[in-house]
């Protein structure tokens, strides 16, 4: 069992060593100047690499390098990107700043954010391949690969997206609500831990046990979103306060009032950490995360 | 040794077996309905399969079973419809037609539009782990995903539509404007026939006269396409002859004269015939391609 570590340091030690990679593939890419611009653009508007840090945290609560997990962590961070960059889009939400800046189509034009994000996401699955040098089997590789698209594609975010659009201006239940941030942001979230459970050889039982855990961390996640769109505060959040509510967006608390949200944040934090508990691993850092996501203010 | 087989009657018979297969992986998709409509509208606006029949048609020529190509040939085909629906939206080619029908966004919204190219990019490589079950070693399968998505990414088809984008109105050089087509069209067809040659088991010597020979018949097809723009019937080519001149694109008769053009066209088909020539595969089938190429009217 690895020692106990704390969380704040554990997240500002590998924001750098995650960042590095991704510049470092970027660097590495032979293609035109102005669509590396592009994609190096949102690749640095930052953020809190919250994806990327849940494979790393995965693989050291199992005990094991969290180098090998390097290569996911950059694949994830990429499609996450690619994602912002298109929703950012004016036939999108139509968003002229993300995290404090411009959105890249303000900055590089909406043709050349269209290919940033094609860019970035085509080479994520380019990057997956890197995990033969770690010494990953290439059986796990390809399910890596597999489960990487599938939370990214039409049965993951892209799918949560299409259906978040079509909600719009619409009287959702919970559960329409619940098939939108499952997909649109949940699966790609689970898969970073996931991910890092499979590098990490964990059982069957395990993974599911994992998706379990990671279903409810993302539903958490959504809700303190749609909270903090609410009672955040605009420097903290790079957005305007109240945008969800702009937008005519459904949200938890237009749906269960600001006190049920927060109540059923509770609910999913608490169940989260309840399986955690069953794993045989390190829980410290994931429990730590989860107390993260429940209070994050940004 | 197969037997020789008439061109027209392969690309007839694999066609319906390639679009089969094309449907029945969007069929199981789970997904908003609207989602897959979009998908399976462009899907369906046809065209000649040529990539895909490019995989089966070098499988055959070294002997093999066509049927381990198919989930690689669905990919390729997913990618290059997604490339063609982002390159029609407004901020892109803005072009209301393709091959005689509406073009994607016209039907169903530019934001559609954007994700249904989103979701056959990325669930393209969703399929290509089904190669396992064709009983295609793991190692071949990333070599294989890392292979599709150089071609199609940011040092491929990304990568050249920039360059073609960036090109616009300015004055090439016959060197940028194969560095455009090698990329933007040539790479992805090329992998059509180098993917094909890796799942027969080709030897690295014969990958690299094959990735030869893929360089000019890109070539070549581009500059056939040139030449129709201008010398083509509008009912066969399904966009407005002429439409490169008025969108102001550098194309090879411009650069080089019709005749120059025409006399390069022959040369790169000449070139890849040697290629091919020095090849233990039965030959013909490709040689056919690489006339139906150079004579093709749409």
């Amino acid at each position: 069992m690895s020692q106990v570590m704390d969380l704040q340091t554990f997240m500002q030690e590998r924001k750098k060593l995650v960042e590095d990679a991704l510049f470092t593939h970027i660097a590495k890419i032979d293609a035109p100047p102005v669509l590396l611009d592009s994609m190096r653009y949102s690749i640095s508007a930052g953020g809190k690499r919250l994806r990327p840090l849940l494979v790393l945290a995965t693989l050291k609560s199992y005990g094991k390098s969290e180098q090998i997990g390097v290569p996911v962590a950059c694949a994830i961070e990429m499609i996450h990107t690619y994602s912002l960059i298109h929703d950012d889009l004016p036939s999108m939400d139509n968003d002229d700043y993300r995290r404090g800046k411009p959105t890249n189509h303000k900055v590089f034009g909406e043709d050349m954010a269209i290919l940033a994000g094609d860019a970035l996401l085509t080479y994520s699955f380019e990057i997956m391949q890197q995990l033969l040098n770690e010494g990953v089997e290439p059986i796990k590789v390809v399910t890596l690969i597999k489960e990487l698209a599938k939370a990214a594609g039409p049965t993951g975010m892209v799918g949560g997206q299409v259906a978040d659009m079509e909600g719009e201006g619409k009287k959702l239940s919970l559960q329409e609500l619940e098939y939108i941030h499952r997909n649109k942001t949940g699966k790609l979230l689970g898969f970073s831990i996931i991910s890092g459970a499979i590098l990490a050889g964990a059982s069957e039982e395990e993974i599911a046990t994992l998706e379990l855990f990671t279903d409810h961390l993302g539903l958490a996640f959504q809700i303190r979103d749609d909270i903090l769109d609410i009672e955040g505060e605009v420097e903290k959040i790079g957005k305007p306060v109240g945008s969800d509510t702009l937008n005519d967006k459904v949200t938890y608390p237009a749906l269960l009032t600001m006190e049920g949200a927060k109540g059923k944040l509770a609910f999913h934090i608490e169940e989260a950490k309840r399986l955690l508990s069953q794993l045989p691993l390190e829980a410290d850092l994931l429990n730590q995360l989860c107390d993260h996501i429940a209070r994050r203010d940004h």
